[in-house]
Order: structure tokens, then sequence, then C-alpha cells
């Protein structure tokens, strides 16, 4: 059995180091996996190419980076966290598989939603998954849970767990999840944000919390708020999303 | 605006035309399109090849056609009707579309569930769109709703309503049917039974009802009940889900 924690937050835009620190103050020290939301530590909305440049981190030298590695030691788990990255002069809004060694890996986000085409680059490699040893986490990105052939090629490369860091405006993700996890038999952890970012010169948007985490058959073992910070955990056996078979007839892929 | 009817009803095994009168009994004369469950002449659980033989038809040449296509002409409607099919010494479960004018398409069941696979034969072709000529449908088979690659193809091919006869055991795929509207932007129409269906030597089946029909964005805009012979209706517009851009930046398709 391993201990999957979601922490639910409210990230205020641009304060990193600030951010990071509410989310240690959040942490659950005994979790084997902790799943935090998209843009966890810059906010949202950007408003300009400037902010991006200011606030995305290359992670080959970032504050954030080394922060939630630091994290990852002190609580001897895994991290999987939203950031927005720079590399060659391009940004991605990415998330990072940090592990008590440091980075392990980096997903860069496929399906960009509305605004952050104009100031992100999609990524171009296939989903994410990661071996942990023990068990497989797959990585998507918010939007991406509205391409079913995402979580398909999570699961198709072995995914056990869906770790998914969300920034979700729209109600409908959390259902669809129960959906991601019963066609393709897999646990997923929805890391979304609550409050609302307001920003001179762009819409107001209102985040809808309701992180949660669903089993392999596609129930939904925790739920978080619509509306407060806070850390939902489950205990899950992962070998239990591997066998595909519905009956001695018929598999899932 | 087109007025879309899903009758649910509880056949009795065997008693095709019994169920075929029942049907007539339920029909909605003034609907332009009418999905009825899945095997809605014969019922479900078939104990042998003898009885496939028995109560399977030749589409050529089919009492259940013949009487749905009077059907379709005194009520001036389109049906899509689940019916056993014998075709060169091979059973498929199949779903017709009739016309007034007859026969227009089949489709045979890709996705066998459990012990169909021991009767049926899967169908080889693709999930099957017809052009109705003011809209298009798409047409799956019960089991197919867990296969998010079914009713993609479908939608990939223009369909605007996906017409889903069934015969549902399970209580997952009505909520997954709303995730399919909501990724693909295409109505859906699912005619489940109910009932409970007892024959010797096979275990009881209890079928879930819950007919639904829902919109282009995932909302469930009428549901049947649990437990009753009935008649839902929704009147929509096909066209909507034609716009699959959900904002200028991102396209589902």
């Amino acid at each position: 059995m391993i201990k999957v924690a979601v922490i639910q937050t409210n990230p205020i835009f641009g304060r990193i180091e600030k951010n990071l620190n509410n989310i240690k103050k959040l942490f659950l020290n005994s979790a084997d996996l902790v799943v935090l939301p998209e843009l966890c530590t810059t906010g949202y909305q950007f408003k300009n190419m400037d902010e991006i440049e200011k606030y995305s981190e290359d992670f080959t030298n970032s504050f954030s980076v080394d922060f939630l590695t630091f994290l990852a030691q002190e609580n001897n788990t895994i991290i999987v966290a939203g950031i927005a990255e720079k590399s060659n002069g391009k940004y991605y809004n990415s998330a990072v598989v940090i592990s008590p060694n440091g980075l392990l890996k980096t997903y860069r986000k496929i399906n960009l939603f509305y605004r952050e085409n104009i100031y992100f680059s999609s990524g171009k490699n296939e989903p994410l998954v990661v071996d942990l040893g023990a068990y497989k986490i797959g990585v998507m990105i918010c939007f991406d849970w509205i391409f079913p052939e995402v979580a398909r090629s999570l699961a198709k490369n072995g995914a056990d767990i869906i770790t998914h860091p969300a920034n979700l405006v729209l109600p409908f993700c959390q259902d669809a999840m129960l959906t991601r996890s019963i066609e393709n038999r897999v646990f997923t952890a929805t890391a979304n944000r609550i409050g609302n970012e307001a920003r001179d010169g762009i819409d107001d948007l209102k985040f809808t919390g309701k992180s949660q985490i669903t089993s392999h058959k596609g129930e939904r073992l925790t739920s978080a708020s619509l509306d407060s910070e806070e850390v939902i955990i489950a205990n899950i056996d992962p070998r239990k999303a591997r066998d595909k078979n519905i009956n001695k007839f018929n598999k899932l892929l």
C-alpha cells in the first residue's frame, strides 16, 4: 500500500517563495506520493511575456525545484508539482517529478488551455510515465483531462496512478476523471487549486477546488472542498491497476 | 430541432412478436428519432447455439426489421434498435437503423461483453455513422461505451448524436456517457432495458434502466427510472454538435 496525498492550495500570483512556504506548511510528512496543483508556485494568470520571463524557472537552476527537493528529502517522499518552466528561450506549463535525490523527470503540458497558448509552448513529448520501482506514475496537467487519448497513453505505458496537477475553472473534470479511471483501470490524483485570481486587464478566474483521488474502479476515494486549502489522502494498492481484465473474455486495453 | 425518443423496455426472452408489440404500444408517434435497447426483440441471455440460431434473424428476410419498418412508416420516424443478426453462418449482436423506406444500415457490436463472446462474432467494421440529411447519427452498442475510441471514432466521422442501444448491468455507463458527450461534443441517447432475466443454468441478470439523453455539453437532458418501461424525450438541435471549438485557441477533435 502507498499513501497518496493531494494538497489543494491558493497560490498568490508571483509570490513564489511565499507559495512554497505555504506548501511546506500544509505538507503531509507521512505520504509516499504528494501531488500539488498546476503552476503552484507562480499562480495562473500571466499578463505578458515579461511576467512569464520573470517567474518561470530553468530547472537546471531552480529555486522551486531545490525547495521541493528539500521537502522531498525532509519527508522522504515523491512530489509531483506544476511549475512554469523556461528552457532554451521557450516557456512551458510543466510538472516536475521530484524525489529526495532531486528532479527525476519533467512533463510539459501538451494541451494548453485558452490564454496559456499566448505564453507557453506546447510539450512535444508524449505524456510522461515515471517508474518509481514499486509503482509507476503518469503525469498529465489540467486540460489534458478532456482528451481521452492522454490518459489512455499513460495507462498503456504502465501508469498505475495518474497524477494530475490542475487549475480547473469548469465543473466537469472531477466527474470525467471517474471515467478515466474506469476506462483505463488506473488510480488518479487530481490536485486542483482554489481561490479567485484577479489581475488587471484580464478576466477574473475562480478555481473550483474539489481535488480528489479516484480508485482503479472509478470510485471517488476522497474529495476536497470547493474553497479551502487542505490535504486529502488515500491509501491505495497500485498493483490493483495492473490487471486490465474485466472478466475472462474482456480486457480494457 | 429534432425530437429524440428513447424507449426503455423489459423484453421477455424469446418472445419476439410479443416484445415488438410491446414496443409498438410504447411508441411515441411524434418523434423524429427513436432509440430502442440492445437485443430488444429477443432478450439477452442466450443459453446455447440452438437458441441463437432460433431467435437471430437474417436481415434480408426479417420479421423484426419488417415490423420496425412498418412502425417507422406509420410514425414517419427513424428507428435504431438492437436485434440479434444471422448472416452467412455467423451471428452478431447488431443494431439496425431503419427509415420509413426500410433498413438503412446495420452496426455489428465490436466489443462483445462476457458471455456474448460465446455466441456472437465481433463486428469487423468501424463504428457506424449514418447521414440522415439534416443530421448524422452514430451507432454503438452497450459495452462499447467503456472504450473511448468508439465514441471518438463516431464523432470524428461526423456523428451529431450517438445512439446507444444497451443492456446494462453495471451502474457506471450513464455517468461515463456525460464524459463521452463532453470530450466529443456530441449528443448521446442511451436506450437501456430493465428487469431481471432468469434463465436455467445461467446467473440471473438485473438490468439497470436509467436510459438517458445527454446534450453536446455533457448535460443529462432526461433520464428514465431504474425499473419501469417508459419513454423519455428531448428536443435537440443536432447542429450544436458540429462546432468542436471550445474557444479561439482550443478544439476538441
